[in-house]
């Protein structure tokens, strides 16, 4: 599931200890694997080998510009939703003609910037979108390419807040308003195309169901029914962007199906057209390549005999087990032999929303072990504030067998920067 | 309810027009009261002025520094969870003989921040805490006073996430642990205390149920329930602190009492004991002195004619809805005539989860509106973080009629920092 091991009772990432990383740079931080995020990187590329593609990692489960260069250099684009990740994807090295825009309310400063620095593609989420992109194209008199975000109303079997490819999410263009965009005098199939809409190419469709979707079968649907719309209405597209959701494991009770099975379901569908597929995968590259290492600062055990390991990392560092009630498996750094017992892990914040894990069997606790929350390398510290005051953590990463800060813990100013 | 309130169909906060602020500083930003804060401080302040009392600021509701200062030039303490919150507290101008500090994982390295700035009283969570907390005042050889926090098992009738006096919760000490504490060695009733605890005093008790309590009677019962105990085991106090936890309105159903109610009804339940009272108010104070203010990027329909407001603010800035499903009022900066539709008012990040308001009526909503997302002063940006790579926004609060920025909006280079 991920490059985390244990060697002799202790927890070592790509061959290097974990306590021993923690004794240097102190805890809470996210450790992440290189090797991982290459390996995943390239089952997706490689599963989809077959055809003309572009992977375009998706920067909002894990922005670390050293995890975008990691990837940029191994020839992934990026998929991008607002104009903070325009930055970073462009700071991170990658060329603008890899990277998709997509996102419900992009602000026209964004488009602008976007258009500018000559992104390959904005997946457009409506047609208020389409005309404003359109607008500002015109003032800046610059081509750009756009893609329709179709939703076709099929369920991703996930959480209800990752779900994404309903017709009563936000997300999207419907079939009927989108095919009505393709033929309108705006749209690429449009005989007669006025000059007003002249610097803006409708050149793909774009699918994005969810996110943790481990069955093949609602991406099946999805493809299919974009497939029948495209060809009910005869339309000409280069992109056909399938967007991401490729589930991981969080637990041995997760068996998400691989890059090779999605691909081998999806790619016949697409017969002998000759589309340059995209994809957006990010919890699939990202999600088990992090761990987040926090060290027990005390154990408390009240009169019901309830215990609980209060932990010094928090949910501003990982919000996933409060907000989307997720499932993380927690791991001693250092194993200890003997009888399991319950423990909830909770942070230090004062709140009863603030855990990682309830009645979870490990075997003893005691203050000062170290832990290790594991599937936290997609929105982890994406997601992470400083709520309490407590400045965010650190971010580690091993490359080749070596410990490397890729972000700096933050300092007691850091937080009143500003005010 | 707060102080925003419409004039010729335009909202205003002390005097001054929220959609100019907007003009001049750009969305979406954070708006305070600074009246609203000192009027609300004051009410508590008054209702319990018959007895020696110290009302301290919850700073992990708000921990704007400009809000700190105001409320500690009005003689308030404050009420702190972290390092980073006594860093704050230092840095407002607040005496650490006012300084309270709560919380159940508290590091080494905190208390001796805490213990060498001398504060008035830890509130301690645990005997381990207890234990830690010694041995630091022991090494410092500085004297330390700390008060029990008794978990009264109380169930405070709010969300699950913000109850905190029930015996399942991580939070206190139960009774019976309590009084082992102050009668074993190292408490303030025993009578042969070693020389290992010289530095340490016990001198008080501490209570906190929970969050948004709108009912007197769970107060009053773990009041009733923690007196019970001190009296039963003859336990000489000099501090009580009775938490925080008054509830606001956050909509016209909500009727939570005053201060006046509440000091009303626990004040004589003290009879003619001298303690002196503490109160660690942060939501009642804060929560209705402040809205979020954002513009409507879009207004989008589906087929089933749902619509959606889509704003530039998020919930990156705003987690409450998504998080603990709360609800919070939403109206139009300037009002418009004509019959109230349904939105969903949304933000632009790329979840489902992401919603200030959903099946909110409100007359036509157009591009380029102004929303007010009320009651947003409490747990607002101080649960905000940069998820989607978004810059957190400004704060702005209205001093004696003026807009004063007391945050500035976060750059994109400040996004990377430290990578």
């Amino acid at each position: 599931m991920d490059n985390f091991k244990y060697k002799n009772n202790k927890l070592f990432c790509d061959g290097v200890s974990v306590e021993k990383i923690a004794q240097k740079y102190g805890t809470p931080f996210y450790l992440y694997s290189q090797k991982h995020l290459v390996d995943r990187f390239r089952d997706i590329d490689n599963a989809f080998s077959k055809v003309d593609h572009l992977v375009c990692f998706s920067v909002k489960t894990n922005s670390n510009l050293t995890i975008l260069r990691t990837l940029v250099k191994l020839g992934a684009g990026l998929d991008i939703v607002s104009v903070g990740e325009l930055f970073r994807a462009l700071k991170a090295g990658c060329s603008p003609q890899k990277i998709v825009y997509a996102g419900v309310g992009k602000r026209p400063d964004e488009i602008k910037y976007a258009i500018k620095s000559d992104i390959l593609l904005f997946n457009v989420e409506s047609l208020s979108e389409f005309e404003m992109i359109n607008k500002i194209s015109l003032k800046l008199k610059k081509k750009i390419k756009v893609a329709l975000r179709i939703n076709p109303d099929v369920d991703a079997k996930t959480h209800k807040y990752i779900t994404t490819g309903k017709k009563e999410n936000k997300f999207g263009i419907d079939i009927v308003t989108a095919s009505k965009i393709f033929y309108s005098s705006v749209g690429a199939v449009a005989l007669n195309r006025p000059k007003k809409y002249k610097y803006i190419d409708l050149v793909g469709i774009h699918l994005h169901i969810g996110s943790q979707i481990t069955l093949v079968e609602p991406y099946v649907e999805a493809v299919k029914k974009t497939l029948a719309f495209i060809d009910e209405f005869k339309i000409d597209i280069q992109f056909f962007n399938i967007g991401g959701g490729f589930g991981i494991e969080y637990s041995d009770k997760d068996k998400p199906k691989t890059p090779d099975q999605f691909a081998n379901k999806i790619l016949p569908l697409l017969g002998v057209r000759k589309y340059k597929i995209i994809m957006e995968p990010g919890r699939y590259v990202a999600g088990n390549s992090g761990v987040l290492i926090t060290k027990v600062n005390y154990i408390k055990e009240n009169l019901s005999k309830k215990k609980f390991a209060i932990c010094d990392a928090a949910m501003n560092d990982l919000i996933r087990p409060s907000l989307y009630n997720a499932y993380h498996q927690i791991l001693p750094v250092v194993k200890r032999n003997g009888k399991k017992q319950c423990y909830d892990v909770v942070g230090p914040i004062c709140e009863t929303g603030d855990f990682f894990g309830k009645d979870r069997k490990l075997t003893e606790v005691k203050q000062n072990d170290l832990l290790a929350v594991k599937s936290a390398g997609a929105y982890g510290f994406a997601m992470s504030g400083n709520y309490n005051s407590r400045p965010r953590c650190a971010e580690i990463m091993i490359v080749k067998g070596k410990a490397q800060v890729i972000r700096k813990r933050e300092t007691l100013e850091d937080l009143v920067r500003g005010e």
